[in-house]
């Protein structure tokens, strides 16, 4: 088997396929048109919350969080009712059928792909639930073959955009040939309890937002992230930390006020990772994580030694939309390839964070597609050896 | 690369790592202590629905489906009970968290390995919703590697069990050495629904049951059927066939009745797979496929052009527990290892249906561990090539 490793640079732990590298390219986003600002859920909490004896708590936590601006599906008077878990859910369905096409679109374009390219969509959304999932109704409304692959995970929360690479990952290592999908579907909105009045309920209220994200890893090709390793660590019995009360209400988010300090043991998990490549987690040339809030991101500049700085793109998420959960890793790469990416082989490091606690974690190059690639391809596409 | 055919049998379409074979071992299946029968399913349609319009076509459909038996996990007086969707789903994970356990440490035995060998767990269940998902539990509670890979699928209903096995497989292409644990997990029972009075409804009510199963998908060595060759159909447009209806009172499937004819444009999709291995669907040497209930058999009898015979695994899970969804083919496949499996390098196939409508197919041999893969296990442990 021929190694052209693209660029020259070959990772220190060398892979078998060197050649077929799945890239991560770029993310097309998008936010609903409802925006509520933080002076607004400020007020919205002092008026609701009037005699809440944990109001002035509630208050400070939310404005720590530093979001500014979140985007939800329908108008906040709406979305402060809660019509029950039927209505909720196919609102969910209508909202989420009438918005991701677009966003698919975009990112199969910008990836320079037809749907027929795609070998496996991956599907993660924790907001809403369906079966069959929305993969079934992609397929035959946007015309991507009826032998592509699906995968929905719903239950990986805000970790399954982490865990959507990496899953699309390991499927491009098994057919290098093959091309993956990411679609992270989130509308926070519409789990908002009234009833839930707990000072972690009141902050998540303030907290989290709606967007959808849309991805495509190319096996081969593309401009983006080249995605080398990946890896997932779950923090030993912390299960019930992060979790859905299931009711006829719905999906209940239950936080625990232990949550924000869980990037000092992950730190260490984000680090063996890197250091099984070869890297150091410290020193790498950027940072695209989960940004649950602020804490995650200050204490991961902290335990990892690294500029907050780095973590921009992420704090940029935060505060323009809130944590729109599975979909923050996708919209802070689109910030860094707003900012016109990196140099070519820059190493950088992708992290999803949610239940478990999980992380599910990525290191990866930038690879802007060259010529020398586009001559590749030619060369194997004349050799047949597609296989997915 | 090297190539060391098992068995010296090559499939015909070679695969780039021939010696590294994912191999589905041995299944572990367990059902719940309480049982109905047919008798007492009839009668208690005939008591409770007594002056529906419909109710002879529904015994009618019920007798047909030849279920005799089947296990649930309350006795049939609680089950008929509906205590609301939150108590619902807590005896889901209650059940679930008092009987995965054992079933998977049966899987893990009989594959020869340990927790510890596990490198990623698939969970698939579409009758009860956790968030995290089971496979964080599992990890705590039966000392799994912290580095676990977690795949909770919850959203492809009765395919899941095929998906899960073709993701196991797909992990174990792109990390030869990893092995997979999948686990399916349905309490069918716990989805009844005692104001759905449709036709579709109350032959669903005398259809599904309950069962746990789990099996190792080991990168190398164990016997069972090597994984050669995986896919994936949808049926076009089809998508509203097979579904759930989420409302306050929980998951209620909605079976449309055009779902037993489905084999029809299936088979097809079957018969591409194979002939893309270069084999023939019609002249497999077996055949363990999801008994979503008679005509699913009969049908894919007719238009495989294959003996019934051939599918006695898949009609006795049916007979013997009905249709117990995500777990059904990992029931026929245990069958298949109880009758004393199959001479080695005898071809089969292996296929899950459901919502989409799609089905998760998949192509092996069966494989009996040897020396020779114990020699070649040695030898590369030795060159320590684990990468997962």
């Amino acid at each position: 088997m021929r190694h052209v490793p693209a660029g020259g640079r070959e990772p220190s732990a060398r892979r078998k396929q060197a050649r077929f590298m799945a890239t991560l390219c770029r993310p097309s986003v998008s936010v609903p048109e409802h925006v509520i600002t933080m002076e607004e859920t400020l007020e919205l909490a002092r008026e609701r919350h009037a005699g809440h004896p944990q109001l002035p708590l509630a208050l400070r936590l939310i404005e720590n969080t530093g979001v500014r601006t979140r985007h939800i599906v329908q108008p906040i008077e709406e979305t402060l009712k809660h019509p029950g878990f039927e209505d909720r859910n196919r609102l969910y369905e209508r909202e989420a059928k009438a918005r991701v096409p677009a966003v698919v679109q975009r990112a199969l374009d910008d990836a320079e792909l037809l749907t027929t390219d795609i070998d496996v969509i991956i599907y993660v959304s924790c907001t809403g639930f369906m079966m069959p999932s929305l993969t079934a109704w992609l397929i035959n409304e946007m015309g991507f073959e009826s032998t592509t692959r699906q995968i929905p995970i719903a239950q990986l929360g805000c970790a399954a955009g982490g865990a959507a690479v990496n899953r699309a990952h390991d499927f491009c290592t098994a057919y290098p040939e093959a091309n993956a999908l990411i679609v992270a579907c989130e509308f926070c909105s519409l789990c908002y309890q009234p009833t839930d009045i707990g000072v972690g309920s009141l902050l998540s209220n303030g907290l989290f937002g709606d967007g959808i994200a849309a991805a495509v890893v190319r096996g081969r090709g593309g401009t983006g992230v080249r995605l080398e390793r990946n890896g997932s660590y779950l923090i030993p019995k912390t299960e019930e930390w992060i979790m859905y009360d299931v009711k006829a209400t719905g999906f209940h988010f239950l936080l625990d006020k232990r949550v924000p300090a869980t990037m000092e043991p992950l730190a260490p998990a984000l680090m063996d990772l890197a250091g099984t490549h070869g890297w150091n987690a410290s020193n790498l040339d950027f940072y695209v994580v989960h940004a649950g809030g602020p804490r995650i991101l200050d204490d991961l500049s902290k335990f990892l030694k690294v500029d907050p700085h780095a973590f921009r793109f992420s704090r940029a998420t935060l505060t323009e939309y809130g944590n729109i959960a599975s979909a923050v890793v996708l919209d802070a790469l689109r910030r860094l390839f707003d900012e016109g990416g990196v140099q070519d082989g820059a190493r950088g490091l992708l992290a999803g964070f949610g239940p478990g606690i999980t992380a599910e974690m990525s290191l990866g190059r930038w690879q802007t597609a060259d010529e020398r690639a586009a001559v590749e391809r030619t060369a194997d596409e004349s050799r047949g050896v597609r296989q997915a």
